[in-house]
C-alpha cells in the first residue's frame, strides 16, 4: 500500500522530515511518499497561506493521479487545508493530520491540548475542533510563537518553550493528552512524552496510522453527493499567474 | 462611502447583476463597486472550486488596495470563500454573503431555512451556520439541483422550482424565513417572498445592509492577532501557473 | 425612513444620549425618534425592572402605531425587553440592541466580551446569548458595578472602570472585539476603542445600523405563526394600576 | 407548610381547577394557596400576554409577601413567565410549571414531548426547554391549536384532539414522555396515560412535589448576585394606568 | 409509601447515615429503606469500582422485588451507577443522587458547582451533567481528594477542606448552588450553606424528595421501548465467582 | 504486536466471527487474540447485560494480564461496556468497537448513520454519540429488531433487513456512511457497501486498525488522574455469586 504525503509548504527539509516520521510507525507493508509544492507558501502561518496552501493540495493530489495515484493521502499541514477539495478528487481516504491527532488524541484519554506555532493560528484550529466534534474534548489551546519553519531544525530554546507550554496544559488545564499543532513537530513527541508524563500525539503519525486502518478496511472517502466528483466548468485560458501570484509576490 | 463587492467566480452577467442588486438597497451615499476574478472558476459549485474562489478573492482584495482600497468589501459567494484571509488583508468590514443572510434572517425571524444550488454545497453550508452560531436558527437546507450560471438568466420552470423548495420549508419545516443560497438568485427576493409569504434575505442586499451599517458606526475588522496583518513568506520566484492551473485546464 | 428608539427606562437624560449617538451614524435619508416612558422603571437593573420594561416596550410601540408608526423600532435596552412581544405587534423590523451588538461584533471578529453595568444582569446577558447562537463567540462577560444612571453623565472614574474592564478581556480573554452592554454607555464606544485597539460595539448604533439595511432591503419582521398579530383576550374593565403599582410605589 | 400557586391569567374556573390538582398531588401536611390576576391577560397565549404575565406574577407575589408570605411559590403559567423576577423577590423556592414538567419528565425516560396549546406558543417553549438544559430531551413539541380558555372546560372533542397528539409523539417521535404544555390540562394525565401508555406529566403537580421537595431540604432559591434583593429605583408618582392600559383596553 | 435507598458499596455506617438524612426530610407518610452490598465495591472511587456498583445495584434492586418491591428507588451513589439498569427492572421511579442534586440544584439557581470526593471521579461527573443537560448550569468541577471512606466519620480537617472548595466555587466560579458529590457528604449541608451563603444541596435528600414527587404524581418510569422489561438471555450454569470475584479479591 | 478482543458476551460462534474478520484486516505483523466470557450475559441487549459486560470486560482484561498482557485490548461489543473501566486497568491502548467506528466513519464522510439490532439499545447509542462529540455528524439511527444471536449466522432474510434499514439511511437521511451497530455484523461490509454505495463501517475491524495504529506510534491511554492505577478497597470475603447470580440465574 502506498500512502503519499502532502505537505503544501514549500520546504524540502520539512518534508524531509515528515516522511522520516511517517516510516518510523508505518507497516511493514506500507510505502511512504512525500511531496511538497514548488510554488505554495513557504510555511502556513495565516489565513491567506491556508487559502493557498489548498490550492496547492490539489494541485500536489492530482499530479500524483496522473502518475497512478496512492492508496491514501495525508495533507501534512495542521490547519488541514483543501481536505475537503481533496476528497471530492479521490476516492481513497484522505486524512488531514490535525483531525488524525484530534481523533488518536480523543481515543487516548478524556481531554486533549493543543500546542501549536503562532497564537494567530488558533481561530483556524477551533474551528477545526468544531467541524470534527472535538470542542469538548479540547480543554487548551496555546500558541508558542515559533514559527513554522524555525522547526525544520528545533533547537533547544524552541523545545523547551514548547516543553513548557505542554507541562502547563497538564498541569494547570488538566488535559490528559497533548497534541502537536505543526508537522514540523512530529519528530518531537516521544521526547515531550517522557517530560510531562502524558501521550502527546503527532498528527502525521497518527494520519499514517489512521489512513493505513482505512485502507486495510477497504473504507475509502464516501462519494455521495458532497464528495462525488465535480464536473466542473472550464477555466476561460487566461494565465492564471494573476491568481496565484499577487499575494506571494 | 465605497464598497466593492467581490465576485469570485469568473461571470460578468452574474456580477452585473449583484451590483444592480446592491445598488438597489444601497443608501444615497453608498458608491458600490463589483468585480470578478478573471482566471477563477465560472461558478462555485464544489470544494476544489471553493478553494480557488478563496485564492479569487485575495486576488481582487489585493487588487483593489493597489487601486488605493474601499470603504468595506463583500464576498458574493454564498460559501463566503476566503473570508477569513480577507479579513487579514484589510482593517475596514469584510462580509460574506452567507454570513449577511444568515444575520439578518436571524433578526427578521426564529428561524430560517437556506434555499440553494447544488445539495453538495450543503456541507460546506453546514460548517458555515455552525462557525457563525446559526445551526439552531437554521430549521431546514435544501439543494435545488439547480446550477449557479442557470441563475445568470433565470426562467420560469427554475424559478418554479425555487419557489416551490420555499414553500415546503415554510409550510413543512416551519421556516419563518428563507435565505437564498447564491448570489445568482438575489433578484428573486421580493417576487418570492410574495408568494411564499416570509420575508426572503439576499444575502448581497443584506451583506451591502451590513457593511454599510459597520463603516458609518466605524467598526471595522479586529485587528488582534488572528486578523493581524501577517508577514508572509516569500514564494520562491518559480511561475506559479502550475499551481491553479492543474485543477481547471 | 424613520426608526423610532424605545427607551423602556423614564430617563430623559439617557434617551437623549441615545438619540445623539444614533443620529450620529444615522444615514443621510434617516430620521430618528427617541421615546421613553413615563412610568416604566429609572433604570432596568434587574429582572423585575425588566418585567415592567416589556411592558413599557409594549405600551410605547402601541402609542407609536397610533400616531402612524415608523419603519422600524430599536429597543434601546441592552436586556432586550418585550423583543418577542414588540415583534408580534408591528411587521416592520424590531431590533434589540442586545442583539445588535453581538450580531455586529461576531461580523468584526471572531470572539467578543461583553462589558457592563451591574454583574446580577449577566444572567439574562447569558440567556440572549444562547437565543441569539452567540454563546460560543462571547469569551468573557463582566459587571462593572456601576448603575446604569452614574452612566447619564461619565465621570472620568466611571471611564477608566470600564476602560480597565475592557482591557483585561482584550488582553486576558482574547477578545477581538468589546461590546458595551448598555445604552448609557453609547457615547464611550470611539474613546474606548481608540484605548484598548479593537473595535468596541455599541449596540444603539448598531441596531440603527442593522434596521436600516432591513427596510432598505424590504425585510421586516416573519408574521408566519408565532409573531403573527394575535387576538389578545379582552381584560376585564378593572384598573390596572395595581397590577403596575405595586412593584415601583 | 404553604405553596402558593401563581396564575397570571384571571380566569379564576383556571384557578380552581388547578389548586384541585395541586391538592390531590399535595403531601398530607402541605398547603396549596392559589391565587390569579384581576387585570392580567385573560388567557397568555402570545408574547404581549406573556410580557402582562409576568408583571401580574410580580403583583402576585408582592401581594402574599404583604400578607405573610408563603414557603414556596409556582408559577402555573406554561411559558413560566416572570420566573426570574419572581426568585429576585424571595429567598424561597420559586418553581415555574414547564422547568418543572421537564425536569420531571427528563427523570421519567430518556426522552419527552410537549404538546401545548396554540403553536404560536412553541417559540417560547424552545427558549425554555434551551434554559433548561432539556433541548436535547425533547424529541418533540406541538401545538393542538386549542386556546388556553377552552380548557377550563374540556369537551370530548378537545380531549380528542389532545390525545391523538401524544400518540403521535410516542408512536412516529419515539417520545418516552408526555409533558402537557398548559396548566388548563393539568386534569387529564391520568386518562391520556392510560391512552398513550406513557407516562404524562402535568407541571402543576410537578412544581407542588419540587416545591415540597425543596422546601423539605431546606433549599431555596440563591440570594448571591442575580437574585439577591435589588433596590429598585423609585418610579416616578406618575399613575400606572398607562403603562398597562394600552394593550389590554 | 416506601422508598428504597440504594448504597451500592458495602459501608454500613455510610448507609445508616444516608438513611437518617433520607428520613429528616421525608414527609410523614414516606417510610426509607436503606440497603447495601455485601460484596460490592468498598467505595466506589474509580470506574473498576462503578462497574462493579452497576452490578451491585441490580442485585439489591432484585433482592427487593422478591421482597414485595417499593414504592420508589433511589441510587446513593453519585456516579448514579446502574441507573438506566434499574429502570428496565422496575415500572416506579428510580433517582440517581447526582441527577437528583444537579435538578434541584438547577432550580435553586442559574448556576452550581459541583464539590467531591477524589479528582479522578470528575470524569464520570462530566458524562452525567452532558446527559442530564447540565453541562451549561455547572460552572465548576473539583475533587477534594478525600476519600469516601473518610466520610463515615468526618473530621474537622476534612470538613475544613470541602468548605474551601465551595467558598472558591462561589467566590471565584460563580456559582449560585453547591452540589456535594457523595452520599458520605449528606450530613453537611446545612452547616456548609450557612458558612458559604449559598444553598448546598446533598442527592439523596434530593432524590428522596423528587422520588415522592413523583409518586404522589403518578409517575413512575416509562416503560417504552428502552426500559421496557427485557427479555434476557439464560447464563450459562456456570459459577460466576471468577467474574465478580478477580476485581476484588 | 498483539491485540486481544474482549468479547463480553458466552457466544462461541461470535467470538470466532470476530476474529476471523479481525484477522482479515491486522497487518502482517498483528498478532489477533480473542476471548469472551464464560459467565456473562449471552448476549448485549439491554441495560442490565451492559452492566454485566462491563463487569465481563474488567474480568476478561484481567485474566489476560495475568497471562503477560496484550500490547492492545479492543472491546468487541457496540456498547462499548467498561471501556473507562479498562482504561484504569492498563496502559495501553483500549479501543470500544462503537467508537472506533464512529471515529473512521467520521474519516470517512461528512456524516453517518448507525444500523443496529433492537431499537432499546439506541438510547446507550446516543450516550456514545455524545461522549465521544458524535452527535452532530451522526445524522440517523435505527434499529432493526434483530436479536444479537440471530448475527451467529445471518440468513438471507435477516441481511435483507439491514441492508434495506442501510438504503432508507443513505437515501433519506442523507448519510455519506454506514456504522454497524453489532460485532455480529461484522462480516457484512463488504456486500453492503455495493448494494447502497457507500463505505460501510464495521467496528471490529475499525478497532483492530485504530490500535494497531496507536500502538505504532507509542501512544496508549494516558494515565493522568482518571485513568491512573486506582487502589482499589478490599473487597469483604463473603462469596461473589449473589452479585451475578441473581440477574443471570
Amino acid at each position: 500500500m502506498r500512502i503519499t504525503l502532502v505537505n503544501p509548504n514549500t520546504s524540502r527539509a520539512m518534508t524531509a522530515k515528515i516522511a522520516a516520521v511517517a516510516r518510523e510507525v508505518a507497516g511493514p507493508d506500507v510505502e511512504i511518499r512525500a511531496v511538497c509544492s514548488n510554488d505554495g507558501p513557504a510555511a502556513v502561518e495565516c489565513h491567506v497561506d491556508e487559502a493557498f496552501a489548498a490550492v496547492a493540495v490539489v494541485d500536489l493530489i492530482e499530479r500524483d493521479l496522473r502518475d497512478g495515484g496512492s492508496d491514501a493521502y495525508v495533507i501534512a499541514c495542521f490547519g488541514d487545508p483543501g481536505l475537503d477539495a481533496a476528497r471530492e478528487l479521490v476516492g481513497v481516504p484522505v486524512i488531514g493530520i490535525a483531525e488524525a491527532a484530534m481523533h488518536v488524541a480523543a481515543l487516548s484519554g478524556r481531554s486533549f491540548a493543543v500546542v501549536t506555532t503562532l497564537s494567530r493560528t488558533l481561530g483556524r484550529a477551533r474551528d477545526l475542533l468544531a467541524r470534527y466534534g472535538m470542542t469538548q474534548a479540547c480543554v487548551s489551546l496555546s500558541g508558542s510563537g515559533i514559527g513554522v519553519l524555525e522547526l525544520e531544525d528545533t533547537t533547544s530554546e524552541v523545545y523547551e518553550t514548547i516543553a513548557r507550554l505542554c507541562e502547563v496544559a497538564v498541569q494547570q488545564r488538566e488535559a490528559d493528552v497533548i497534541v502537536l499543532g505543526c508537522a514540523g513537530m512530529a519528530d518531537l513527541c516521544q521526547t515531550l512524552s517522557l517530560r510531562v508524563g502524558v501521550p502527546v500525539v503527532d498528527g502525521v503519525a497518527a494520519a499514517v496510522g489512521l489512513a493505513t486502518a482505512m485502507v486495510r478496511m477497504g473504507v475509502g472517502t464516501s462519494k455521495r453527493d458532497e464528495y462525488a466528483p465535480a464536473s466542473r466548468r472550464g477555466m476561460p485560458p487566461v494565465a492564471a499567474d494573476d491568481l496565484v501570484g499577487s499575494a506571494y509576490r
